[in-house]
């Protein structure tokens, strides 16, 4: 059964004075979309001058590290360093270029955002697909005529789906078309699978829900999955911190999402903090058998600032 | 084993003189996105000059009956009439209206195109959703702060889902809310699963995998699939045929997808005829193992008039 952070000596004994590495999801955590929420900033300073180290974890491909650095600055969460953020679009980059060994000279098509986009580049691939927007002035008026479905390029080598806000019939049947392209062969990486985003108050479909249109189309699954719960991130994160690599138990994950802010630590040995501030409830968390519960719950990460301040 | 058309005696002794009720896919038999296949007009007046009776089962629900006989007319395919039609945006409405006895009060969002709202309409439902200009102001620039989605419809009684080309991440997200309200409890009604659509001899995107990402997002599956290899068309298509009813065998269902066409053939109990001009190849049709083969294949529908002529 999991330990619901309510008061002062909770939040010291159990948390602040207990962990080294403190590892947050963002959305439904630190915030909710563009919407910060309360006394995070404070915790964060709270956490950096008792000197823990932060890190910040998040599924969302949307945007690329420098993408947020920009948005903890408009947020006013201050001295977030771009060596604390791993984000799926990073992962994916990384898991092409070190696990896949994609060559490159090779492209990939991306069904997804800038952040891939970005995070792709900077590790030395071109990218097609994504945000050109020859996919997008048939946006709405799908136009089977257009030439863009029959110049399938011959350079990609592998295909990278995650969450678009921009989905159209065009940039769907062309990643079909290249999940179905050289019998099936291209690899068919994930940047994340969770079902649904939630926004200013609302769930919105997420990165699994945009994905597994294209897997049931082609009649396949993703070959790699690189966000939360996969490892693949937190052996990324485990490398930058020897310390936390050595003794992960000296680890927090903080997320709001069961099946992967809490597998996603639970699976790297650390120990686990749900907020109730995004996905889940307080029932959902009660109801849980004992190898699914995290280590703790609280209502929201500001508590650990605000009960001992 | 299949046994393959390939000759004058094999078409009238196996094909034309044997059966009395011709049903026949569409797209992919018939013809492919705007192109006729050849021989095709010629094959069925030569059916009709034999009295055999016609019917013709589709399953893209982005086109109602009425827009069935435009399409027919301009293909210049003569005498086709509304009751020979069964669509499967047709045989959903049919069941809101006479399966699930949706009240006429209630009203239907559609992620979907102008021929279920046709055919909702025609039964005497109200529609929401679907064509909506509305849902496509910010088709590609999706607005989180969009009212739309603070706004959901109490009297919404159910949720057809089916194939659009105009598909974007604001419809998708409307359909997860509905599909999610009142404890995930209004009908999710979803007019075929086909996974692809074929269309100027490329393979796109199915309302399968449309409703693949909604199903996903709210973590539902469909409560009833309408189109083919339902048995409710067929049914349906009894009901209009007692003679069809009494004798299946009398009957002989055309078509390009196994797992569609055929079985929903053979699911009624009619004999199959699969023809190589859509989706499945001769190849595919060999690997088949004695329960899932068709009774005949063809290489296309016309060889019953070439041969024959």
């Amino acid at each position: 059964m999991s330990v619901k952070i309510t008061d002062r000596k909770q939040a010291l004994d159990l948390i602040v004075d207990k962990y080294d590495y403190f590892l947050f999801d963002c959305d439904g955590v630190i915030w909710l979309g563009d919407h910060l929420l309360p006394s995070v900033s404070e915790t964060l300073e709270y956490l950096r001058s008792k000197n823990k180290t932060i890190i910040f974890v998040t599924n969302n491909s949307t945007k690329s590290r420098e993408d947020y650095l920009k948005k903890f600055e408009k947020m006013g969460i201050k001295n977030v360093n771009k060596l604390e953020l791993f984000g799926s679009a990073y992962a994916t980059a990384i898991y092409i270029d070190k696990i896949l060994k994609l060559p490159k000279d090779k492209h990939v098509w991306v069904l997804g955002e800038e952040g891939i986009e970005t995070e792709l580049k900077e590790v030395g691939y071109k990218t097609l697909g994504g945000t050109d927007a020859k996919l997008e002035e048939d946006g709405i008026n799908f136009n089977p005529n257009n030439p863009i479905l029959d110049n399938l390029d011959s350079q990609v080598g592998a295909v990278v789906c995650g969450l678009t806000f921009k989905i159209n019939y065009l940039k769907l049947s062309m990643t079909m078309q290249y999940l179905l392209k050289d019998n099936k062969t291209l690899p068919f990486i994930a940047t994340n699978i969770d079902s649904t985003f939630p926004m200013k108050g609302k769930l919105l479909i997420g990165a699994g829900s945009v994905i597994e249109s294209v897997a049931y189309a082609s009649g396949r699954q993703p070959d790699a999955i690189c966000g939360k719960p996969n490892q693949s991130m937190m052996d990324a994160v485990k490398a930058q911190l020897p310390g936390l690599k050595e003794n992960p138990k000296r680890g927090l994950m903080v997320g709001d999402r069961l099946n992967t802010d809490m597998k996603f630590g639970r699976d790297g040995g650390l120990d686990t903090l749900l907020v109730l501030t995004g996905i889940e409830t307080e029932d959902n968390v009660k109801s849980l058998k004992a190898g699914e519960a995290p280590t703790y719950y609280a209502d929201k990460l500001g508590d650990l600032y605000e009960f001992t301040h």
